[in-house]
């Protein structure tokens, strides 16, 4: 199996597995982390999705023997059938989706790691644009989050130049959300996740929602976007119960609706 | 009074004034501040606006005693009627708008503070996200401004957690302009807004009308529009005293047209 | 000669001559930059441009002197015809265009680094908005490139007080790619450029053109894009090369097409 599932707690663990390929992707990889996006955003009892990876990388990109095989998918489809959908997928699903790097993460792997909410990193990760190495462009959302998240002088000079950033830099610089000392990785990587699914997950996905409206949104349309979405947000069981707790002066129980 | 209201040397200071809730906003507030922001846009004395909030708080965001009264107004209303017209207001006056965040800003109050031009905080001011931890999407423009601040990473990820950053962190994360050691906040402060008083209000009011515009234009576009608003600085008193300053290696005394 | 041009190893080095007045822009040299990009388009030997200065400064902006005298081009002038289509060409060219920023770098002169795919800069050197201080607006394309690569807050203080800012600090708040020593800075900048001259110039090319498109489109737009754009850089004879080097366990020779 190419991507190994977990449900515990409401948090959905998707782990890319083909670790002695360093995870990269191939069609059948790609194809089944859709269709495992696709159930856990239909699955009720899932408040939180993790992308991470089996081994010691989390995702080298694309398999290059794939895209070199007479046989094999043409470039035009890997992007459009392989990698655009997951990238609309994980902007789309209105549920938090946190990447989990916990190794190197290069090309499509990097740029899915930038397309998701929440980015935390193990210190010892990594990040590489490396399409200029063979005279690709960055795909998978690339060229439209790295510019957005870290600004175009450093986006454009990543891509160019294909280097290596450390996860510890990729977070001084707000490319991630966060690089953890490796040995606290997955302790601090799940207790976050089970964090977040024990919050007003209705609320976090129209909060996902209207961010990704902002980010091609004049002002003016965003506040009136803000107004439809807020109140959508106020007739929630989980305003009612946050409210009532913070009026009774006691914890909330979210029920994530 | 929900606002104080103070004019010196063209700088107008309006201190948040509901001290006893952390300046937490109600109906009274917001309508107060926008009558404030109104006539502050107007009087030609004005040349800078300062937004603070006295007592501890900058401003603790929704007063929610009124957003959980029956007979109070909808979120619908809060959006819509307070915090939607404050944040325009903010926006498209023409006139530097400093926040002087003296402490805590949360929710709306943090937001507010992000769609000023300028932020200068406390050291020991904090910002909070605090929208999710009632189920509540973030408003006030924050799904707006935060992620093109600081990149959609680490503004989706304070947005989902709620969690409280510094003003340390905030300003190097570039999500405010600066954070000063507390006792020099108000001398800092004041220098400051004094400084920009003093400087060709004209000018900076199109260079905040270009800015709001880049927001959304491509580059062209945005490139016409430096050439129409560049021609119209070039027609103030400012920049013929400023340039005839410059000639006669003298300093030069603005007059904010 | 307003510019000095040099070719070597597929580089292009454009040096700003009137170091007399710190390279600041007078009609001549604006219009001789604007023939020296586009010769540099379409020289095919050419697969990197750099852009710097001779002597102290990179560049001091607009010449005053010229902007003040009776029988000079007027402002509008000066923005349509001197540096818009300056800034159209430093984006529009499909190859890498570097910033070497060798001193201070103000008004027009800052943003003609920052419209730049990368810019190194040395470490005592200085970006300067120095527009506020004579009345005028940030142009050549700083109102639309400061903001995205530095956020709202840092950008409008930066524009609206005029302050000096260090390369070091600049590269810290993700303004430029990187500040360099000194006494390493020449070395750098052109190791830099020579590396970048052997890489796949039309897949940078490309890339550059997605990242261009993608500052104005939303992300399904542009994940259409990026699919379009993959397809053309993966017909290059550079992506062959690439992947068959890869395979073979060599290094790559592109020859940037």
């Amino acid at each position: 199996m190419s991507i190994l599932r977990n449900v515990e707690n409401g948090v959905l663990i998707l782990k890319l597995n083909r670790p002695s390929v360093f995870n990269s992707f191939n069609r059948e990889m790609a194809l089944d982390l859709q269709e495992e996006l696709k159930s856990g955003a239909r699955n009720e009892e899932v408040r939180v999705i993790v992308i991470t990876g089996e081994g010691k990388a989390f995702c080298a990109g694309q398999d290059l023997a794939e895209a070199t095989d007479p046989n094999g998918p043409e470039l035009k489809t890997i992007v459009k059938d392989h990698y655009n959908p997951i990238i609309e997928l994980i902007r789309t699903i209105e549920k938090p989706i946190i990447a989990g790097v916990n190794g190197v993460a290069a090309g499509a792997g990097a740029n899915i790691a930038l397309a998701c909410d929440i980015t935390i990193a193990k210190e010892s990760a990594s990040f590489i644009q490396a399409f200029s190495k063979i005279g690709l462009i960055p795909d998978s959302g690339g060229t439209f989050f790295l510019p957005r998240i870290i600004g175009t002088q450093k986006a454009l000079a990543l891509m160019m130049t294909g280097d290596k950033i450390s996860a510890i830099d990729a977070d001084k610089m707000n490319m991630i959300y966060k690089a953890v000392p490796d040995e606290e990785f997955e302790n601090e990587l799940y207790k976050f996740a089970n964090q977040i699914a024990k919050m007003p997950t209705k609320g976090l996905g129209l909060t996902k929602k209207a961010v990704n409206a902002s980010l091609s949104n004049d002002l003016t349309t965003q506040l009136a976007l803000e107004e439809v979405l807020q109140t959508e947000a106020g007739q929630t069981y989980d305003f009612n119960e946050g409210v009532s707790a913070f009026l009774e002066k006691r914890a909330p129980e979210f029920k994530g609706k």
